[in-house]
């Protein structure tokens, strides 16, 4: 083992920056002594000098200007923590273009231009890192590349945002409301103050792009991600799955069937003995199916400084150790392998609760109408009581085309019903 | 990327050399597109070369002489899959003295002989892969070497035993009693005909060496770790537990707490909640803390062929992959960083069973012995049932020490009460 210094460079020292900088302040010696490889950050880009800092950076380390990191040539390897989609991108690209490895927790510059740097990356043999981007410190990047090599992945299910997890797991623990659970993770910073991103499943959505691509070996751009977030989801929903033995989680879902690639965020319901249904508050899972190795879940901390930096210090130290790094091969950047149009009539069970009239024949007329479009039902219960002359009946149905069940819900009417929610199911 | 074949040879071909087998045949030109490389089985070592087998080995494949395979120059890497001690050891260690790579899924014969087979692979440049050795298709070998660097490991709970783990979740679904779930099990082929090694919890001690030793960065031999099996657990205690909300689990333990360091395998009380508490049926698991990465949990097959193989193909590529392979560092190889003399007075709760008189005074008795020995009571139950007029009290007792415990449990004399069962609970 040959001991070997390492110059790196921050772009950008929020959180997660600081998270990494305390991290080997105080785990360096030990990451030393096991790896015999020690860091030195060089160059800590910041917006503004004089702000006040928790950590006290050394003299000359804080810059304002970004070539002090992507054009020093000391500087090895760049560790982006600014987020977001530019300048990062540009800078990133910039870095490797000068061939230093990068490494980043920003899963929306890197889903967007993963080609374009993954390019960049190959032509100077720079190495390209990206662990910290999806699920914080759970291992997910580094198993998907290099434990699971032998498996033809079909399934991914992610709870892959923690916000919306904490926000389910309080509604179905307290039967809370949507909205008050929300403001309250607001003021225990659990969710931002524009909370968008997070409850509309678009941070799901980009993750979901970067796993679905890895573990099919096809890039599945973010665009072709069918997304639906959180904000409709009614406790009464959450209470009634219950009672049919389901959990309601956020689900990032990626599927691949032949050349067919089917990929969806939205709320869904799972068996309660499912694995999935355990993770509980802010915590990410990721649960997938290949061909050898059977079922696998990972789980831990999607967020927060320091299990992010603990998957950033971790492509540091295997950036480091190598001279030759490594990088996904996607088929379909040769040839069109995978299917990339974006599929949206896949197939599942569903959860329907309607507010019918309660008078003779309504029950055969929806029956008659989910028939007619080819969907059949597994479960029904109605609910004792009565809202203005209607009941509740609340429908599981076997797995049914989502068009032909949306064309179903259309035919509906409402002089028979109104229809209050539909929650996908997977039984898996 | 370069295109490499890669001549192997497979020490023994029981079912996982056949999983492996199957894969490499199956999925081979999947990796080698992906990868560059393409694997070559030239020599398969079986005892008897005249067994029928569902394999159809090429011509000049199978071989009884060892040599062929551990003296071949061309097979750079050996799989190992004899299982058990010898001559497992002899054999890999001549294999790595001649500088070939090992991969092997014997944690027998590797938690025994680890040392000696690292200093000799150090010696020759030879890479030592064991992946398989642990939880089947789990990489948690994988992870906690390569990404969970920058984390100091404190505790590891692990369900890394199938077969005590379906015992135990048949016994906890349907009440059946332990004999009745084992002979069913070996029905299934989920036992061994001779099953002392998973249910005494001896395949999850040395499954647990392996953990300890990784994660805390100092061996722990196999001889420190606690064991105590499930062939006690009865399906009262099991029912108590569920009434006080814990899941029973054999669960394979390891804390760090600065130089020292316990570890024990035995029946374990968890929380419902616990993720730990939804793993079902033959699945592994292993939860563990990291002062960075917080909790994390990997989940997955540990047993089968195909599992097994997933691990093991994963572990050839990436030993095919490098010509710089690494090797763990143990603080307490150079310096007793860790001490290694065997803990077994930790601290835990416990629950504890007993059959008491019912009559005045006695329940005061017991609490006074308790108190004696500085165990203090978190919650008590009295069954109603009266059996030979004696009722059943189940305590919960706050963190004891397990030597207080104990003695406690002799002072309670039998004119009092006698004790059914103690059971050690984790609360976190």
């Amino acid at each position: 083992m040959m001991d070997k210094a390492v110059k790196i460079g921050f772009l950008g020292c929020g959180n997660v920056g600081s998270g990494v900088w305390r991290l080997l302040e105080g785990f360096g010696r030990d990451i030393s002594h096991r790896t015999g490889l020690s860091f030195e950050v060089k160059h800590v880009l910041v917006r503004d000098m004089t702000k006040p800092r928790e950590i006290d950076f050394p003299q000359g380390v804080l810059t304002d200007r970004v070539e002090d990191v992507i054009d020093d040539p000391e500087i090895t390897i760049v560790l982006e923590f600014l987020g977001g989609e530019e300048p990062a991108h540009q800078w990133m690209l910039h870095a490797l273009q000068r061939g230093k490895t990068v490494v980043t927790a920003n899963k929306v510059a890197f889903a967007l231009y993963w080609h374009e740097l993954q390019k960049a990356a190959k032509e100077t043999g720079a190495g390209l890192y990206y662990e910290a981007a999806v699920c914080g410190a759970i291992p997910i990047i580094h198993s998907l590349d290099e434990s699971l090599q032998a498996n033809r992945i079909s399934r991914i299910y992610g709870i892959v945002n923690g916000t919306t997890n904490y926000i389910l797991t309080r509604m179905s623990k307290d039967g809370s409301a949507y909205e008050d659970v929300l403001a309250e993770a607001q003021r225990l910073g659990l969710a931002e103050p524009d909370p968008a991103s997070d409850v509309e499943g678009l941070d799901a959505a980009y993750k979901l792009s970067i796993l679905a691509s890895l573990a099919f070996h096809g890039r599945v751009p973010f665009d072709n991600v069918f997304v639906e977030g959180i904000t409709r989801v009614q406790s009464e929903d959450i209470r009634c799955g219950q009672e049919l033995g389901y959990t309601l989680k956020l689900l990032a879902i990626a599927k691949r069937d032949g050349l067919r690639v089917e990929t969806r965020v939205h709320p869904t319901f799972i068996k309660n003995e499912h694995p999935l249904a355990n993770i509980s508050g802010a915590f990410n899972a990721v649960f997938l199916y290949g061909h050898a190795c059977g079922e696998m879940m990972f789980m831990g901390r999607g967020a927060g400084d320091m299990p992010t930096a603990s998957a950033i210090v971790s492509d540091l130290v295997r950036a480091a150790s190598t001279n030759h790094h490594l990088y996904p091969t996607f088929e379909n950047a040769e040839c069109p392998a995978i299917a990339l149009q974006k599929n949206t009539d896949w197939h599942c069970p569903f959860y329907v609760r309607m507010l019918a009239y309660d008078k003779p024949g309504v029950l055969s007329k929806i029956a008659q109408t989910f028939a007619d479009h080819g969907v059949s039902i597994a479960a029904m219960q109605q609910k004792g009581d009565k809202l203005n002359g209607r009941v509740t009946l609340v429908f599981i149905t076997h797995s049914a085309s989502e068009e032909n069940m949306q064309l179903a819900i259309c035919k509906i009417g409402e002089e028979i019903a109104t229809v209050e929610s539909i929650i996908r199911v997977e039984q898996d």
